[in-house]
């Protein structure tokens, strides 16, 4: 019976509701996985792409650490030694952490043993909803949502270094041989957009979860520009690859032509060329280049290079912020089960804003005015990366469609391309 | 006999004065090697601290790329193979450049040659002077000026090359002995000054000369926020070393505790601790640590650390180029000969803004809106670096007076630290 | 019904013969693997040590290609991909070979389908076996032969490669928890047996399968020497160990000093304290350092040092092959199924000669007189090894008994130590 | 005056000779250093190519280690710190060593400097030489022969160091534009001198200087053999390139084909293409490959597969010191001046035997039977390196003469190649 007080009321609905997006995050995770072969699991074939096996467990890990230990009364943990393995780069917990390009290197725990883990720690995250001392409350409350968010994180990483260790094998297998095809569609001419600038506010309002890298709300000062109304599609990508993009230096940062001559890159990854055709390894194997699609999991320095051929820009973050405030989060998600971005349907304005293919800005990931990450081991999240990276926008067809919002900031490295990352041209106007 | 009409006599007169800077900065160039040694000039300790010969060499190169060879007429190379040798980075010559990191690992040309060299520069820079042609007067003239700029800038990498080449050597060698000893001051407690935000302009203005990478003049919104009159002194800045801050992770960005790990730093560089007591390797060669003095030699990394110890931050490019504007850019610079940071004088609002050492920003190095590179080789010199490096402002006392201005960009990776580089607060003000 | 005139039946015979001891080598195999879990299969924790499922299939491979291939009308490979992935290292086949260091990171084809590969590779032999066109037998039969030693060898590798990457793993899981103890006996004290040296005979006779690197058969001579009665224990290298013998440069070779100070090396491997208490790491998991075992798990340059130490020497392979020619190849092997070294009986003279761990010799890995490897790719089994590495001799537990002989050589990369390789001690007499 | 009585006689005049052959040894080293530029002097362009002023510095702080400090009382060191900065590898003295890889950072002390330390050095030899305390005589008079050969094998480094780092200048300066002109002579047609083999005996014998490795004297078994009479010419050599020699991995050792792979060699060291015709930078700069000349700066790899291609193998260092036993000492060494292998004569049985190029044999460099180091830092000399390294015999154009002889070792890694090494061919016979 639920309690009947109104304070008590709205907050045993939260929990329920909590509850509710407890197991459904949960239990996406693991829907994720089904294709999976045991040996799948263990895989980790660049530092950055872990193996299935250690998401599976640290996404656990982090429910335990940031919410059964401090507040579950009595809490026994699964495998003491978790508590190392299983952290991913919290400096501020005791017991460290494995090293990050070793992870491929553990066949043990089991998937059957980190299967285990996740239902001890799904027993025990119930018994908190069910009986969480009213102190805490609001605490375990903030915090189960940083852990679904967190979680649904994971699943994008999930099925992109899925990917990733999949097409590295010369083998070429599908993570899923069913996926459904693409639309041959042809993409409508590049349209732009136009926003006129001035003084506009950015970041994340109260309501609603939002990252604490998305606050304070704050104002900035935009000039004029214009917005492309779609992605940049494989045909044109591919004009720019013709023309001889990644053999001319003036095109490219100087960091991004030292990072296509050392690694030899000349075109997007999962792209190669067999008998005088680009075909492009997806979910789903290997398979002729779709043109009208949008270009996807090229690095920040592509993406600029791309531009500059092209005689445009990337937009800022705020640019895109701000032509994407108040408009629909829809587009392509995860939840569509294709996990390839598709062709726009062409002919409306902004289109793909979400979903599909995360869009490099030009912004540099840094904190907001104000911004101070919490204390402690959680304010590790996010705040401490703020050097080096470049900010994202928008979603993928890998992110869950609950967790895009207009101002959600992703970050990089701009060499990075293994995530399903495109472009948007921007462009100045008077 | 000087020309009659009033276009041709300022145009004169501006190749008089361009002709007597020509010769002032060459000049000292070459004053500040006289203390070298011949093997001095030969030593590279650093990828990016290169020989004192390579910068000799380097600099005369580009007059002879940049303005010889293009607008002199029957120009004859000192000796071809130098287009390729003394090239830095411009990969859209087409002699290709000798690597950077192999710079000291030549010993021919001779220093003797490369002094020819230089005779051999400045005689047809003479001749170029005083007969160019009318149509090519105005390109000449603006090349020029930036040669002189760049030329500057080598002199500031002179000095942080040596000191850097000398300090690698275990024997301490001393650059000059005679260098002036720093006055024993007690530093003025830590004040800041208000200022009150809002929407203000940024960037060069059209008179005087000024990089690209200073335009756009352009708008930006400002918070309220104070900034300290002057810079972190070694006292203060010991006091974070002796509280164990390079062993607290919950300072540190992420990439900032990789380097210190990876690297083993326990203080800037160039501090060494003998029997219990902090010393510093200056250009006048090792000496107990000078309390008094501004840090110097910190990366980004350590300047950020340290502010968040502090319950700080530092301040914005903008932030401190508003501050800046408008104030006399007097300080102490290569100019005093000196070449070490002095303590500040105390008491007095936002001092040290100019000279002593460069202030690191929060800002990463970014395009100002509508910011174009200029096409051909020359368009590599600022705009191919905008990637993964921060800001940093005001010059330092390796910098010619001449060469510093509140709108100024200086900009290296948060990792370096073997220029002149120092701290000044910032806070966020209601 | 077997064949009825004289010389077919013997042929017969032998093919019978070949035919069980197929069976039964490439059953070993199997079995060896059975304790593993599917994610044990995958991993590869150092370039050396490849992961089992790249065993099971590579053994097959050799069969494919050196027997199947060539010698079974109409044979079709089981995955003509196979071809590149489960090459090791040679380099005249056409299909070329995956990368060693890169194993680890194929998760395709799984375990499942490699046991499938090894039941079409065992079908098909089998047909080969019994339909072998005369022609050809003779060529058949020895590379059967050189087949099984083959997967022998890779036997050995399986266990050794199982032991590292499951001790990698900080929770040192163990490979059977069930394997029996090591008695806790007292090592008799260290005697000698005298050789009086002079000009001798070495390498393989004619009878009985052998390598082609122990041929061709020759005279050495060797001047007189003894050889310790039985392997150096723990307790034996435990002291050289206490008494400071990883931190003196006097006691290593340049090489095994530069090794040791890179690696951070401190005992051998699999050691580790634990409360002040030196405990080794085995395939039964962890425990506490048994004194009476023999030392395993050294480089060349531990036991060298080891033995500069004690003030003897490793003997020469020759010395070791002249003490062991003759004498019964009994010890303990791979066939006792306990995979770790016993304590010698004590008492005998030249005890432990075969088994329990491979001898590090004095001697580099080159080739005998007149020592020519075939021609094609299976002259690259042995020949092209013979620089940088050394000779180890007779056998370990992880050795198959049927594998060991007095002339047989092993060989190794003096810093490498992850097979069971231990010492014996050697002595110049007069 | 002289002494009177014979032994003190006899003893002096020993020293007498000491004086005279130091006094010697020391003006060649400083010969061979007169054509420098200062800056040569300070070039580190290889790890293992030391800068010339270290060299010039390294054989003095020999000098004063093993002689001045412990046996001239009341020596004063010319700069303490200089017992770190000149040591090379000796472990076992307090003062450590400078890293090798780093010897071409330091520009002080200046060459004048290191010539005052010379001069500084030398004077205390004299003293030291007119009044050795007796008891020390035989001692000292050891050492000394030691420094002075220590001194002869740095001569080689010297000339084989400056080609080296002259070379790798794009510039190719020569060291002397003044060597003399190697003779175009055909090369005789490839014969082969026949040995017997059997017992035999090897190493130094009593008389005359020798390294330790060279002791004990002990007998080896030979199989009969021959022995090329001359060294293999650039023109047989290139047939070997030009037949794809470096493509073809079946010719290759393991080690060798991943060397070249990796290194991307097509050819010996300072050989080069230039519009299709092979040159060679030698000291006197590059020129056209002379085809009669002896194939030089191969490594071990190479000489090895060059012997295989050839059909031939290469010798044994006993098959070379059985062959050059007792043969004179003669051959075209430093003292020549020319410091450039010379065709062979023609003609006659095994010439090149000694100078020219060292010659690669087929052996390990290991220690002789009963070989014991010296007790001491001084024991680190030669017994340190005997792992990993192959032993080369009979001396080059850049070794002096007086350091020849025929039971000499010479040892290098497999892939090193910069100095003055070639091959000569030997064969099995009946």
């Amino acid at each position: 019976m639920p309690p009947q007080d109104e304070t008590t009321r709205s907050s045993y609905q939260h929990f329920v509701n909590l509850t509710a997006a407890y197991s459904r995050v949960r239990a996406f995770t693991e829907q994720l996985c089904e294709p999976l072969e045991i040996e799948d699991y263990v895989l980790q074939t660049a530092v950055e792409a872990s193996p299935p096996k250690w998401h599976l467990a640290h996404v656990s890990w982090f429910f335990e650490t940031f919410l059964l230990r401090p507040f579950l009364p009595g809490y026994q943990a699964f495998n003491p030694a978790y508590a190392h393995l299983f952290n991913s780069y919290y400096e501020q917990t005791e017991a460290g952490f494995w090293p990050r390009p070793e992870r491929g290197l553990l066949s043990r725990p089991t998937v059957a043993e980190v299967y285990d883990y996740r239902r001890h720690v799904d027993e025990a995250m119930m018994r908190l909803l069910n009986a969480c001392p009213p102190e805490h409350e609001a605490t375990v409350r903030a915090r189960i949502e940083i852990g679904l968010n967190h979680e649904q994180q994971h699943q994008e990483l999930l099925i992109t270094d899925i990917k990733y260790n999949l097409a590295y094998n010369p083998l070429r297998p599908a993570y899923r041989a069913d996926l459904p095809a693409t639309p041959q569609r042809e993409p409508a001419p590049l349209t732009f957009s136009r926003f006129e600038g001035g003084l506009h506010w950015f970041g994340a309002e109260g309501d609603g979860f939002a990252y604490d890298n998305e606050s304070p709300r704050h104002q900035r000062f935009l000039e004029p520009f214009q917005l492309a109304d779609r992605l940049v599609t494989n045909a044109e990508y591919q004009a720019f690859v013709d023309a001889g993009g990644y053999r001319d230096p003036a095109l490219w940062l100087s960091d991004g032509w030292a990072q296509i001559q050392s690694q030899g890159w000349q075109a997007p990854l999962y792209w190669e060329q067999l008998d005088g055709q680009w075909h492009e390894t997806t979910l789903a194997g290997r398979r002729p280049l779709n043109p009208a699609e949008p270009v996807c999991h090229v690095s920040y320095f592509e993406a600029d290079a791309y531009a500059r051929w092209a005689g445009r820009r990337l937009p800022s973050e705020f640019e895109w912020e701000h032509a994407a405030a108040g408009r629909p989060v829809s587009g392509q998600f995860a939840d569509a089960g294709r996990f390839h971005p598709q062709p726009a349907a062409g002919g409306e304005p902004l289109e793909q804003l979400f979903g599909d293919c995360w869009e490099w800005t030009a912004s540099a990931y840094l904190p907001y005015p104000r911004y101070r990450a919490v204390d402690g081991a959680l304010g590790e999240y996010n705040g401490k990366f703020m050097s080096g990276q470049m900010v994202l926008r928008g979603g993928s067809c890998a992110t869950s469609a609950s967790h895009a919002r207009a101002t959600y900031r992703n970050f990089f490295y701009p060499h990075e391309r293994w995530q399903f990352k495109g472009i948007r041209l921007a462009e100045d106007i008077a």
